[in-house]
């Protein structure tokens, strides 16, 4: 069977190993008589699957006991909410960094909390870098809160600001378990699969048990980070299917040494892609600034505007998916997770160059 | 491949032409090279999904244009609090029916958020019933609430409350797609997928365009019901995967013949063992008093404790999956949703006569 050159920024491409597994077992999971979504969440079985994905997740990321590893539904957008109704309280102040789209709808929703306060932002620089100045934190503040990796702009954090004195709050989305971080330097880490993670549904939070007495029992019993803490993240039906296939893929992750091997050949894979970019004499042109650029997300232009609309349409015709950048940025996105096989980015890199001699 | 005898009460069995429809387009989605769940969900290929499984929800329950139809996440505990959240206005009392422990979750959310009224309750009588008398409405009422089917009682409305006066609202998790309903008799109608649609990590609401425009701007987006309407269910990444395998039950549903099909089925299902009961001579004693009987869950209990519990322990070593009674109520539970083979419900009838005559 051919795979697709799939470049999707998200969903994306998945393990084939996984998708083979996950097919093995679909109709009859481990001599149950039953696919996996058929299970009840209160079975043994499923219970088996839930512990090890958590028990994976504390493993590849070496989550200390100090910290949850909660489920939750919703995507990144839901936290965006969450995030400020359990810790931005009265007189206090959510501090922002902007970086982009995503960190912006952050903020949006942070505002009909309650206070807010921008610490750092790259927006008059379209968001082609991450802030590098000053990062400024507000009297009272309640916690700062950073996009790690940012799809549409393909900038991405390459040393995380430190201030132990108000709470991290990190949306990794995009790279959480692409590369190796320091659970310790955050307070709360939140991460929609559909990228590096499984398919879309389930979404990945990582708390400081600390930080989960700071939330009210005000709030909707669905939006309080303690309900999933108190119940493993089985208070209601969780999405079982998305958390079965989100623990193959971790169980792959781990097969492929963790995320030492994993960082690095995440690294090996930017690099081909942005060496494509960086010698080709102005034909490609990277849109993020080298200091700032994503392992995740390649992005760039071409030299001028009908070039690009042919290189875009003879990918798609060569069998290249996803090319297209973000509609609000336009260009060129190369979207590279975990899963991505070196050998379709080499062929990208190829086809990059090819393209280039013939125009 | 032999299949369990899955009498969970959700997650629940499927129908096995779904799952071998799935399985079949797993590794290679309509000859695109990629699983569904690597689909973008900005996609010409998953937009098709999504608007299908919407068109055959509109078609299956003669969904009118006068209704939106949407996807969203959390199950329905969080639409225990979105419903309050978007509609229950300063000023103005949430109505509850209360049915059993679902009915008083809802409830309980409603009190976080305004003032509430109890319209009409059968706590008293263990919720065996659902209420028989006057449904009681408070004045300035924003909306009257009932669960339409009691998956641990038993219990399900035969003929839903009338009152144009103020909007209906139903969870109908348990039975939505398991017998014809008016959807005009209703304004705001929502159910978790995993026991008659598909598996969970998806939520089906179906609401009234009118009553969209009483939801505040205020709100978090991801909790206001217009931003799912707004965004045709895709203001962010949906539950792609779980929508896709709701879409293959909802063209199950159809090929079957539709509700009316569904609906006889259902009501066969549940003779048969409501049958096995009744004709016991008080061996098994059901839960829920005749008039209120839920087609879709079976509970009963046997005549002194020592027999349920051997009757149980036996029901499982023959292969029956998930007889036990919630854990509220103990004794015995057949949860037969749609897909519930007949021949499975006839064994499990079989076993009940088998079982009697030899204690």
């Amino acid at each position: 069977m051919n795979r697709a050159l799939n470049f999707n920024a998200g969903p994306a491409v998945l393990p084939e190993t996984v998708l083979k597994e996950a097919e093995k077992n679909w109709l009859n999971f481990n001599d149950t008589g039953m696919a996996v979504m058929e299970l009840s969440h209160r079975s043994k079985e499923y219970e088996t699957i839930h512990h090890q994905a958590i028990s994976l997740l504390r493993n590849l990321l070496s989550i200390p006991d100090s910290f949850e590893v909660l489920f939750l539904q919703g995507g990144a957008s839901l936290q965006f909410s969450m995030v400020p109704l359990n810790f931005l309280t009265e007189g206090r102040t959510g501090n922002y960094v902007l970086t982009g789209a995503w960190a912006e709808k952050a903020l949006t929703e942070a505002e009909k909390v309650g206070k807010t306060f921008i610490s750092a932002s790259s927006k008059n620089q379209q968001y082609k870098a991450i802030p590098t100045g000053n990062i400024e934190i507000s009297a009272d503040a309640a916690y700062l809160h950073i996009t790690s990796n940012n799809t549409i702009y393909g900038t991405q954090w390459q040393q995380f600001p430190t201030n132990a004195r108000i709470p991290l709050v990190a949306d990794m989305s995009s790279d959480l378990l692409s590369r190796k971080i320091h659970i310790e330097d955050f307070d709360l880490i939140y991460a929609g699969a559909q990228k590096n993670l499984g398919p879309s549904g389930v979404t990945v939070v990582i708390i400081q048990k600390k930080l989960l007495s700071e939330s009210g029992s005000h709030l909707p019993t669905m939006l309080n980070y303690n309900t999933y803490a108190n119940h493993n993240s089985l208070y209601n039906t969780p999405p079982t299917l998305a958390i079965y296939l989100l623990k193959l893929v971790l169980e792959w992750a781990k097969g492929l040494g963790g995320l030492t091997v994993i960082e690095q050949r995440n690294e090996e894979k930017a690099m081909i892609l942005y060496d494509a970019i960086d010698c080709s004499e102005g034909f490609y042109l990277g849109h993020a600034e080298k200091e700032s650029r994503s392992k995740m997300n390649v992005t760039f232009n071409l030299h001028n505007e009908e070039t690009a609309t042919n290189f875009l349409h003879q990918a798609k015709e060569e069998g290249f998916i996803g090319l297209n950048g973000h509609r609000s940025v336009g260009g060129c996105r190369a979207s590279i997770y975990n899963a991505m096989p070196m050998e379709h980015v080499l062929q990208l890199a190829e086809f990059m160059k090819k393209f280039k001699k013939s125009n």
